[in-house]
């Protein structure tokens, strides 16, 4: 396995300025080859290759501590990735022994540079909060969310921006940390359109849902996360460097819900992000750009039932997510033609008079459920689970030291790797 | 995505002597991390990396020609890996419009190197078959086989060596074909230890078996491809260089049966051969070693149904395959005894009781399946299909040249290096 040791950074003339860490929560391989399926052009012989074709680089293995066995949840990847320490599933920045272990997001504050995260996930859930506080179990939303404003490093605020969702943890009967923050310097933003008349260089904190952002299918911009990472870069940017950790949390969600819709359009919008990212390294070649998953959610697979096909076209077109068009049909005087509207193809055979049946179903977890067997169906995806599981992750790379990310990695490499590289400045 | 143009071959110091390709017939991403940790030492807190760590440089996607979508079957695969030209799912060397299209088998062959597949199917299985002839389908066994002896490339048979299974298509009632290559100086064996008795350097074709080769686990020799692929070395071994096709045919039969224990079983046979071969290389730098995988099986996922674990532990002593099991169990007098021991765990719970069941069951093909379905249980291990699944491929490569094969590939860009390399010898 490739070791940060093998290369020698000191000597390194490409050291950079800025690191981005973008982590694409639950994309395991399946995901990227069946984005790339759901983008291709149809019209052309070729499939056409994206952003992602350009900057592979590698792989990354992501089991935890021993103690957890082979297959990682969130939380202990997302420590392992941020500390470069393995640890038990549940782990918030804390090791196997529940000691709390610096993250690289951390290390960075400690040395001058700005900081931030840009999530659509809430701000405190498992990826940021690996990367901003310790805490021995990610369910302790409350206390991870107190933890952003009450653990100093150096005397500073850990993170300069944070961007995403959970007002429900910010903005709480016990403790508005919102208001703690605006009283010292912070500017608040609730909505993304007021993103833009915060003037460059501001300490923001932008906190857009209740929990989580809405789905990309159904949120009013589908590519929020590359708005809010381009809007989160315009703060961080000084002369000391900066580190921005950002996450595309909800391919993950969709994984967990086996949403192939959904998971589709989550990955759009990491790949509209990276996508400008790359031109951002083009003007900025100080700028590192690493990106990769934690682990693969859902167990994936192009194809399914002994059938060598996978039908993307049922994909393309989607209007809003299958759970607002199982929540929203009910009450449209056509449910199959208010479906079929939303998903985005024509209906063919039985297909009006199944989803007929599916609005007919009077709970909304039923509904949600048939559509996305039909969807599942309709584009024969396969799916073997409702949580994780163990593949090793791609891992893509460029910019300033990229080069140190290529062949097998393990998940811990990459925070060894931008220790040395904080370490070198 | 990398382009082979990318590379500077005139000029590169490093133009292989001799080339090996390895695939491993439906080794999706889940196959190699599944083999990392059925390879594991429990005794030890870290999971030991092994050979496939160190030699891991990117990924290749497998797609067939836009006729057959996007979920490749092992005929086109092979033909995009041999030729460099995506072509129809079926199709042995041969494009989109059938018309026969040079492999780099054939191109080493014709520039006076000496040529050999070393495969544990039959010789005239979809992977070979493309290397060494060319058919409209894959279905066509005996036309196949009959090409491997009338196709002259400038007036020599194709392949110098050929090992694997296959009497069925080489010694039929309508022609003997084993007895044609003899006449014309090949060396026949029938089993592996007569190996060891044929000079270095003779054109052999070596058939172990009526169609594939027994399952690893049920072979005299768990590691027969090793073997064969040592065997096949020292016979192609000369100053002009050779070509050698290895494929661990049967990772792929395991995943279409869904069957954990032999899919290990064929990992752990291909991981000795690429251990086998990497000391090779140390030996004889100027040889170039590239491993693919030519789609993936099954739709492994490494955990399943919700639960965050893996059991390899309950595959690592298998004696037998599952098959084996089946077929034999029911003339034991204790039929879960005997299947405890073949397994190779200790039964607890209500496993003698399940199992004895199985035992009952009066259809091999029941009990097959049964006991399949006790060892997803033990291990937690998922399947979506009994085909192939559309996910990138991994690619390893080292040796002699192996700088070009870094990222993302597709899998024509393998082939497209090879004829650079043999034309810039
Ligand atoms: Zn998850
Ligand atoms: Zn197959």
């Amino acid at each position: 396995m490739a070791t940060t040791s093998d290369v020698t950074l000191t000597n390194d003339k490409h050291i950079p300025r800025n690191i981005i860490m973008v982590v694409a929560d639950g994309m395991g391989p399946a995901y990227t080859t069946a984005y790339r399926n759901y983008a291709d052009d149809p019209s052309t012989p070729a499939i056409e290759t994206g952003i992602l074709d350009e900057i592979l680089v590698g792989n990354a293995s992501t089991y935890p501590a021993a103690v957890s066995g082979y297959v990682t949840d969130s939380a202990a990847a997302a420590t392992a990735l941020a500390t470069g320490v393995k640890s038990y599933n549940g782990a918030i920045g804390v090791d196997a022994n529940k000691q709390p272990v610096e993250s690289v997001l951390q290390r960075a504050k400690k040395l001058g540079m700005r900081t931030g995260v840009a999530v659509t996930s809430q701000i405190n859930h498992a990826t940021p909060a690996s990367y901003l506080a310790h805490n021995e179990s990610r369910k302790n939303y409350d206390a991870i969310a107190d933890s952003f404003y009450d653990d100093k490093v150096n005397g500073h605020f850990v993170a300069n921006v944070m961007l995403g969702g959970g007002t429900q943890y910010f903005v709480r009967e016990d403790r508005n940390l919102v208001t703690a923050f605006t009283e010292n310097g912070y500017q608040y933003v609730e909505a993304y359109d007021e993103l833009a008349s915060v003037p460059a260089g501001s300490d923001v904190i932008g906190l857009f849902a209740p929990v989580g952002l809405p789905a990309a299918l159904d949120d009013e911009n589908h590519h929020r996360l590359s708005y809010m990472t381009e809007h989160a870069i315009k703060h961080l940017e000084n002369p000391e460097g900066f580190f921005l950790l950002v996450e595309a949390s909800q391919v993950d969600w969709a994984g967990h819900a086996n949403d192939i819709g959904s998971a589709m359009a989550e990955m759009d919008d990491m790949s509209v992000t990276v996508s400008y990212l790359h031109d951002y390294v083009a003007a900025h070649p100080d700028t590192l750009v690493v990106l990769t998953a934690d682990h693969s959610t859902g167990g994936l697979t192009i194809g399914a039932n002994g059938v060598y096909e996978w039908h993307p076209e049922y994909l393309r077109n989607m209007q809003s997510s299958v759970s607002s068009i199982a929540v929203n049909m009910v009450s449209e005087d056509s449910p199959a033609g208010y479906a079929e509207a939303q998903l985005g193809f024509t209906f063919e055979g039985d297909d009006t008079a199944r989803v007929t049946d599916i609005a007919a179903l009077p709970d909304f977890e039923a509904r949600e459920t048939a559509l996305k067997a039909f969807l599942d169906e309709k584009t024969n995806t396969g799916w073997t689970t409702g949580g994780h599981t163990g593949v090793d992750v791609e891992v893509f790379a460029f910019g300033a030291g990229a080069h140190a990310f290529a062949g097998q990695l393990d998940n811990t490499d990459i925070a060894k790797t931008f220790f040395q590289y904080l370490e070198a400045k």
